[in-house]
């Protein structure tokens, strides 16, 4: 016979389906089983310190808890659906198999902070996985950057040409996003710096027990006991940290794939990715069309929605556990299945794509690239910076009249007379100009730390290859 | 051996696992199986006007459609995953079944025009179905309303005790709402009013074969052919248009759990749910929990979440068809879900509900629900409101001051006192002034149409139940 | 003296300053003016109708309020900003103009049904107002359709050349996207189609005078009575609606510029924008940079913000009135601003930008935009559409191979190979197969109802003149 | 004669009034003139180390700042409209009051990089301020536990009663929120935890000058040079991460004005708040509402719109800078004002607030709150938890068959039967089990760290006072 529930004792009426189907969450936090055979180990083993278990009982729980987890493990456990939540099925599982101390488990706990210990312990491990991924994609990028070696490209602005860059420095910028994006998952392990476990707050109130929460903390890897018993039980600000977490990724992932569509189009053709990864269209054969990278900004857009599913469900709350936040596992499952499979789907894709030397560079003069390095040029000669901004505005607008289509194409006089015009020093003005037009040269002379080419761009990479052992 | 993916024969190189599952959308979109059955009868009916078919080849495709939607009615279709979408697959279907004239379906289409009519027609049936379904939560509360008979209870501004109203007239109020939400949700069908059919928009530009889509817009119910091929390929108004009326109805309801987890509470004790609604605690052994309208408040969250996920993917394509859109079904029928399940859910809760009069009535008078009665008692006698207004503030006061808890504990010369004191004419107040006062008499007068009790009650009462056909 | 706060005679206690600041709203309601008289002038004649005021009263109060309705017109009025709300302003102006009747101007009437009906008056004439200037941005875009004339470009799914069209047709695609969006605006002024009035539910539960609010529904536009008083207190589903709808214009609106920021781009360079709304750079002077639709883009992204904000207030409150609710108008007066400019400025740009054909035209053969022309050529030969799409996929694929660019390029005897291979008839290609290749060719074909070019598109262009009077 | 705008020399044509309405900022970026200015005097301390400044010029533009910065603080300084931005406003200024080093100023600088630096130190400062606030609001919450002295109240989990608790204890709860939110807003100052200097970047790809950028990060406290200049300049990770901050202290005070609006009602009673922070209705005049709690609710649900509107910009950007990005101020300030204030109003409610004894104490025992105080005596006697947990169910059922209030009201031979039936042993239950139960004894007995009453409170106290210094 089915051992009733543990609350129906006093409920008479019995729950009909439709509210059953309403209530579990058995269908999808069977994947904290994990987490909550760990917590519930480090509970055992406290309250036996505590003297709330004899060793014995203490080690017939651990024994039989280890079982469960390897027959979930082997895949040969059956859950029982008729239990609502992971907890009462690995609680009822583990009384079936070690009998009377299995009764002794959920001694000064409630499935309120068992909940937000598991949640939390979850969120720690799939942070850490996550920031592992992010790394991969990281990688890829750096590595991209590198056998990108000395091909040169429109860096864009407003999606206007702006100035020349090393194609490899774009990757980089990539690579530095995904990299905050790391360490914002990592940090969302940490309950906003405190770092207090959850268990050990009861239902809400704590215990009347002589129970020690420091132990549980220091055996899961938590810096101290719960700080308040209420707030712990009643928040979900580490999973929204996640989330948050996520949703910055996704923003990044989805700026990433947009200028990557953009960079696929027939009129840039600036990137190459192997078929394997674009598809067709059923009317029109000939197409190629990055859909991969369509359906990552598609599906990042998702997340946003999931940030806003919790903070909305939270902001509703009063306080304490509220049966509201039930939902927060499947939002956060959700959005960290929807951003792995990104990040994943998203380092192939760089791995398989290329930038096209040949489509990049013949149209590399256009749109005077290399208008800022004269201006800066002209500043090592002496001329305030706004003059020689002003100077270098009427120079395009001279080579725009005049049907030129580089700065390069300009004389030695032309330059003095645009000078002269703005009231600068037209003297200072030298052959070793042309030395600093062009994008090729351009991009050499970049001395600022971080910046889109030359020796700062060399720095960089050999930096990010360094800190990310590739 | 496989048919080739249709856009197979020019790309050589074989999509990877990775990118095949994540581009894959069979494993939900099998869900408009029975339109895009629906869709293709008319295509090829039009096909068939149109001279690109011969009604033989027209008959056969219908047959072999027919055949299919029957099969997998019966569960005994196997859908070959391999394919990526519902469409492919019984297109696939029917050519293995039919041969030949399925290989002339697909003429003057193209997926991007079938799945933007396939959704359109789900969305049909969906809003029309979730209308039903809110109708039946209507009608619930009309339900609540009567068997609430004359109970009377107070109404709530800022959460504060205002007036007094019949208990049944608050049902009335959720039933407003929901019939709101039904409303338009029904109006979500019509894409803007024009009720354009997007089929026949072809991939983008429509087609050069002499096909006539006034004949399935017929056929399928829509007014008119596309206005615009480049734009019903990439919108998704409708869903967008759907997804709100899901997200007003979410709103809808989780103000009302939230009111009735209120109610709940020990110290309101307005309402008894039936206990198969309520749940327990594993720690707390006395506790009935409102479980179901917690979920129902928290779930409703991610419809907002659905809606927020839509809107921001649409917010950033180009103009055309963009593989992000595929996501749209996806949050479109989870949302749907999530609401169907909460409405069903929601009406099955009000239907085993009901006030309790022993909780309610002890405390009525508590809060001068009365004062409004009063000052408008004055009004009738002639009275300026603001006077009057200014009267019933300082009687209040001075209940208050003297520890009595209602209006009706004051003496006549009381009332003459006060209205004195504020420059009305104190004669006007007379025996009857007790007529208006006490929370069933001010009920029995209200007499605005649309109020909280008295007539006007029973007369919207009478409407609803007529309107609902209950 | 300054007259108390109406509630002021029974709180003891003077609100400090904090609390003042925190609650006013007459620093933005003040807004609502006009709608604000409106509303009182109708109330003021229903109320000598019902018999609560006498016919000179009812004079006096509306030619008091229509005298402050000309004072602040004429921007002579003083707000007394330590009155809370616009009500109590206009209320106390007019008290100290006529005196005595402007006491009773708020018989059988509270701030939460007037604010309600305030509410709902201004946005039936901002949906007004919105439909209109929505109307101008189609307008503009028709305008333009007709200036592209002739010229032909292609049109990108997936941002991928996808099939040639008119030019215009595509800014027909807008034009019917930006009507959908005033249709929608339209239907946001009818309260989810019942259309009943707010004014007449006093504070939560109607009132026991004998009001009528059929009189104040029919003067101010109405169909009918409030369904229940307590609803229409509560609720905030019209300015919900009518902020979903400006989302939805902000969503095509974002559209639009992205697509024209990609159009300005050095590669593609389809459009030639007036420099009057472009922007050059502090440090790269040749730049001419769309700001304007950057800024369009971005600003539409706050509107979400403003529904999302709205939801979410709505979606935590009890039932009643909560001041909560005091914040719609800020969020929604906002959203609407945001609008008005960004469609007011797109209109203006749209205007001042032309397709540059010498751009378009020379790369128009790229990408094998006929190809789904060719298909259906094959198709009208009695080709199935699957084999049509087989050959057409293997001569591109034969073109790529052998470098030619254009499908065009191939021999008779090559398309007849394909056609072999693939298991077609290839008696059926004809010379008149190259009628159907060529972008110019293929766009004269479209036949089918809203495609993106020859006759169709012209008919489309002729309906649109007469619909919008252009 | 109005100096052109710094690109103007190119662009021929006027730029439009309503375009030039469409794109100043100036009327909100005015607020960061200090950061601009500090920013400023940084970057010339470091074009002087670098050579491209002479010490006389540095020292005239140091000079020249401070006085504009003293003349804006004196509110004397005139802001020129038809400049953009604070920042043209600023270099302007200086140029008209020093000449030509003025003009040297931007060198090596651009307003892409300027912007984003300003923000960033806007953003520490205001992160800073928002912590202090925090903890005046925590400071405030600890205040209120200690004057609470030893009242005891329940505690709620679904709303419903759960165990009792040391009203303070609730408090501290609120206290341990916004100690979280004080904590993550301090964080939000790191660019997530790498804290390199925007300043450096140029527009998007450095500079070529000798610039170093160390210098500039070590005068403004940041630990190094741009990671990647393009990053840089394309990101707005610090902003949302403030956002997010702000988000989430506004989840956790609308949480806490929802819970004290509950316990605000007639129904509760559990709070008084001063008079001054409550108001009355202009139709119910004895109400006396909580509008500040209820517009804390309200508006928090702004700062979500804010956090989406700001995500939701930001994806649809491809890299480099975007004008769209210039809306990140507006909503940034927007946010920061709102929960500025209600953080503040919030102090100010809670410091004129009290938990009422009288109210809350005569109700104590509703609820069988000593239920789970119970189970944990059997605990202690030997009895397994989950029979413990049976007998108490068993209990409370036979206490509401029996017409008894409290688990106190039954006999020891009531207890013993009860385990008797549950299969546990009758002879551990003694007369101190007496001392178990009522809801003073219960909140005596808490022991476990960070529990709702007892020592763990009073530990909890001391050190939250400890850390506030209060």
């Amino acid at each position: 016979m089915a051992e009733p529930k543990s609350w129906q004792a006093r409920i008479g009426e019995a729950t009909d389906a439709l509210a059953q189907s309403f209530v579990e969450s058995i269908s999808y936090d069977r994947r904290i089983y994990r987490q909550d055979i760990a917590g519930s180990i480090a509970h055992a083993t406290m309250l036996e310190k505590a003297g709330l278990l004899s060793a014995v009982e203490r080690d017939a729980i651990i024994e039989g808890l280890k079982d469960i987890g390897r027959d979930i493990e082997a895949g040969t456990f059956v859950f029982d659906e008729s239990l609502e939540d992971i907890h009462m099925v690995v609680e009822k599982a583990l009384t079936d198999r070690i009998g009377e101390p299995g009764r002794k488990l959920h001694t000064a706990r409630s499935r309120n902070d068992q909940v937000a210990l598991d949640l939390s312990l979850w969120i720690r491990d799939a942070a850490l996985e996550m920031g592992k991924k992010l790394h991969v994609l990281c990688r890829a990028h750096v590595s991209m950057a590198e056998r990108s070696g000395d091909i040169v490209m429109p860096s864009y602005t407003h999606l206007q040409r702006a100035q020349p860059i090393a194609a490899g420095a774009e990757c980089l910028a990539w690579c530095t996003m995904f990299w905050r994006d790391a360490d914002r998952c990592a940090s969302a392990g940490e309950f906003a710096g405190v770092n207090d476990i959850p268990l050990g707050s009861g239902a809400i109130a704590g215990s009347s027990l002589p129970i020690d929460s420091s132990i549980t903390a220091q055996l899961l890897g938590y810096s101290q006991p719960p700080l308040s018993s209420i707030e712990q039980t009643a928040s979900r600000d580490q999973g929204l940290e996640f989330l948050f977490s996520l949703a910055m990724a996704s923003m990044h992932l989805s700026r990433w794939a947009e200028q990557w569509i953009i960079y696929s189009t027939t009129e840039f053709s600036f990137i190459k990715t192997a078929d394997r990864y674009t598809t067709g269209s059923s009317m029109m054969p000939q197409k190629r069309n990055p859909d991969m990278l369509e359906l990552i900004r598609g599906r990042c857009a998702t997340v946003y929605g999931d940030l806003v599913s919790l903070l909305t469900l939270c902001k509703g709350l009063p306080i304490g556990y509220n049966r509201d936040l039930q939902e927060d596992k499947r939002l956060i499952f959700r959005a960290f299945d929807t951003v792995s499979a990104c990040v994943i789907m998203s380092a192939a894709i760089v791995n398989a794509t290329n930038f096209v030397r040949e489509n990049i560079e013949p149209t590399l003069e256009r749109g005077f690239l290399d208008a800022t390095s004269l201006a800066e040029y002209l500043v090592t000669k002496g001329t305030p910076f706004r003059t020689a901004h002003h100077v270098v505005g009427s120079l395009v607008a001279r080579c725009e009249r005049e049907g030129k289509t580089a700065l390069a194409q300009l004389q030695l006089p032309d330059f003095a007379a645009a000078a002269n015009a703005s009231g600068a020093d037209p003297s200072v003005i030298g052959q070793d100009v042309y030395d600093a037009l062009g994008s090729r040269n351009v991009v050499k002379r970049y001395r600022s730390p971080g910046a889109g080419g030359g020796e700062p761009f060399k720095q960089r990479l050999a930096e990010w290859k360094a800190r990310l052992g590739c």
